[in-house]
């Protein structure tokens, strides 16, 4: 499981609360219902409006792994890989047919069996990296999904402190121009209404900055990194499958795809 | 018929409607034909600046697409070019003139007419990828269109709200200095005839942003999926001719197109 | 002529007329020679460093162009290269030499002229893709400079504003904390000035946001459309000129141009 | 000399003056010497961070660009190239050598000499592109800075607002709430103090804004126009000297060349 | 060590102070736990929901990076690379392997390593390009990362003062409305309490704009230059590697290195 996105979403809760409280705030005055519907709603109603029905009901499955982690190492695949070379090159490639189905990650498997079947070494690049960009494009849509949101949150987080900012001034204005005017006009009282509407209005503001800057655009990031990881062991996987393909070395294989990892991590390994 | 297009434009009115009238507003306030004119009108005269006329009489052709649906199966596509690529393997290319006038799709037909006809490979995908790079640039004006509004209509809010403050400034300083000041001043009149005024400058900028996030740039976005998803079809379109043309095996050819649909969905099928 | 172009902006600004009378406002209020001189003023001065004189001085010839139309068939420019092909296949390239004084387009005539002299299709193919390619980027300074002239005017309407506030507020409190205060101050009156100051000051905030966005921006956005058609026009020259000189069968060149036609308007045409 | 970037700078000055006075402002009002501290140090450092010492000081070398003007003529240019060509075709290609000297350009003259040792085209054309996209390189440099100061400045100017603001607010209610209140409260004086105050706080962000759109945006435009005319004499060179090894005809080369030219003024030449 | 990052720190928070202090602002009133804790606490929790922890514990390490200078000399690099290429001439290239230990650079030592053994020149150079190019994914991530507190960090600053406004304004609504009111209502006091909770609130505001604008922005821009300089320098040493791999001549190579050398830089060597 991945903790930090979970921690990150109690943490930052968790630091607006502190700063509530030291200010002297009640946490109850910034739970606002119809705060809720307007800048949720409206942000669930523009995204509706942008992605097709069937996008958005992908988001819940797409929110899952912003949550949950899958750490791939890459020196093990690196590893799986080289070994795989090692058999391909001493028993032809046809041998890797037998231990297929061990073979846990997709990906892999498919690539495998398609190097096992298809001569031409052009071919088996051009399929496999087709598979990586149609990976790709079927990502990136996941994590623009947040992006949008991350965008429309704050509007009808204005939106409706504009619309509050709109019923306080004419509610008031009507009040006072059509109303008797009593001989002593409470100055105090009117203005402290008109601060109030202000403080209400302008907590659909807070919750679109909140619900975009905590939540949608984090989330977008996290997914984006999650696919580019993904999406970097994949590369690895395809670089090794045209190895083992080519007959390449074990040694040389596993030196070029070693440039995959950080210099860093491959000195603690040496 | 695209039913998330109409739905989340009328969620979204709904949560505002809500919003106004939680908040004991009166839905009357919110309709102000003057305020339409200036965001709406101004938009409108923008666009007709940006672009030619031609373009833009295309407008409600392209609006016209974000609230249908055609529902494209990849599955569907994918077998119709494996049965042809059978077809073409057994019979050769051009036992696919018989049946040419069954395929509903139009740049299917054309294409496999092509292929029949252009001994070339080369030429063949040049033809293809020429003509999908076409679609894709008108494709895209219609969306950029949209993404314009988007952008001019909260200008025009703003703009809306700006002359409405000018205006009330200028009336309440006018009718102050020039006027004869009467022994009882009555700040609490004046006062909400200011915020009065403020209210109704205010309504453009509610107008602007609303358009903006809830219609144009959604209609946007769902215009640029719209476009991507077809042009994915087309994709596999020109895939399959390409392989068809090339006489590829047919079960070769599916796992080729395959690589097109997500993962998840062609386990189901499996 | 470009009708759009000019009615846009008539459009635009009755638009704002009407918004400013239905407001009971005064349209004299709204002409300040003060705020136009810092807004276009200060838009001025900026493009002045930002360019070369030499490009400011064809301002006046490129905005010429936003409002004349030249409506450049494709259809038409399809069939004369069809029938230059036809000449070509038959009586060959050279026979093109005698009616290259009747072809109108300067870019299709020069192209010829190279596609007769040249032998070689891939410097033929390189030439013609230079020039385009340098066409290009000639047009765009032209959209360009609309575009950052598009992005200083509402800056220099905000300083006009920040600076009418400086004023406003220094002397209000110039005048206060520094003159002999009267036994009966007038509050009513200095907040009429405070407010009629304030409106003054948001004059040349109302001139940025206009001329950005119903003038500058919609001019580079119109301006880039122009030339984008133009390319594509080009584009077909550029495949045209390349076919004949290949001595393409007419009719799959006819075909092959078509592509750049939007499929509708090639129904239209069987 | 480029007497555009002085100009500018000048009218832009000149035209905010013009604002001021007419708006009966005090141009000393303008003059804060705390506010240029706040924006244009916290501008300088925020750079100073941002970009390794080395880049900084050549600053000034950079900004004399912006103010110099080095005409280079695309069509004397494009002659030289031409009368080297026809040297090379009459008498080989080592002729060039003995006029080496006295071509002005480094550049052409570094090309040149390359050309006449080198064999291989493609390695010749590999070298030039090279030098070519480093210059490049080294070129954006100075002009980032300039945008990175640009978006710095407008920030440090709302900062020092927002400084202002606190200072102001606090001393306002620090006054009050600790102070013995009078029995005659001045709300006049108060009110004028917080004007006061606010317009002095309002002086920074208009030196950010002022400093950003009239000087660092435009001199970052000017000194990317300035680049981009230097990179196009430079591609005419490289073009150039490539036909020159290839022992292109002088005719065809210079109409080669004439393509990086506008056609309006290859008109004039004819 | 790179001075220019401690020190463009060092004078940003020197010229803020000075500015306080010449507003007559205590520095004191700038301290603000709470306000710290809403800021990088909820900056900190957005980054945390945005990249997982792994990247998040690097990120010290890369701070690091921003203020100490390794001091590349483009020079030294290519006098050593043109001294190899001297030997790998005379002695052929195996004769690099007795120095190899010598070499000081990682990236250059393993290269030559690799160009020892490896035979195809198309292999060596797409093995260092792989390399370079996962350098650069690698050095990008951090930038990255400061780039993203540099978004969230002013939106947590207005995040902070939407929330005291809301606080503050319902605070004075809640005290006015529900309390009885004394005869003599204090409008001076209430008008001072008004004034400090705003200016409390506006300290998020600042710290947000001072921690993007001097700290993160200018961070992440410092480390994306000093990435591009060990670039620069990598790429000269994958020119050069692949030079010593031809066999070019020495006076060649370093003709070719020259051009990563900026013209003004060369001239003072010759």
């Amino acid at each position: 499981m991945d903790l930090g996105t979970a921690l990150g979403l109690l943490l930052g809760l968790g630091f607006i609360t502190i700063g509530i409280l030291s200010n002297h705030g009640d946490l109850r005055w910034f739970l606002d219902l119809d705060a809720i519907v307007v800048v949720l709603g409206g942000t669930f109603a523009a995204t509706l409006v942008n992605y097709p029905l069937k996008n958005i009901s992908n988001i819940f499955k797409v929110l899952g792994q912003a949550f949950t982690q899958e750490e791939i190492g890459h020196q093990e695949v690196i590893e799986e890989l080289v070994i795989k070379a090692e058999l391909a090159r001493k028993m032809g490639i046809t041998a890797l047919e037998t231990d297929l189905d061990k073979v846990s990650d997709n990906f892999l498997r498919d690539g495998l069996e398609l190097a096992i079947n298809e001569k031409d070494p052009l071919r088996l690049r051009n399929y496999l990296e087709l598979e990586l960009s149609n990976m790709d494009r079927r990502h990136s849509l996941g994590q623009e999904i947040f992006l949008y949101m991350g965008a429309y949150a704050p509007a009808f987080g204005m939106l409706g402190t504009v619309l509050g900012l709109i019923i306080m001034m004419t509610h008031f204005s009507a009040s006072e121009s059509g109303g008797a005017i009593g001989v002593e006009f409470d100055v105090a009282k009117k203005f402290a209404e008109l601060l109030g509407g202000m403080g209400l209005a302008l907590i659909t503001t807070f919750y679109g900055v909140l619900l975009s800057n905590l939540v949608f655009l984090p989330l977008a990031g996290k997914l984006k990194r999650k696919s580019e990881e993904e999406l970097m062991v994949k590369d690895i996987i395809v670089e090794g499958i045209i190895g083992i393909h080519a007959k390449d070395h074990p040694i040389i294989l596993r030196e070029r795809l070693m440039t995959f990892v950080p210099q860093s991590k491959r000195k603690q390994k040496d």
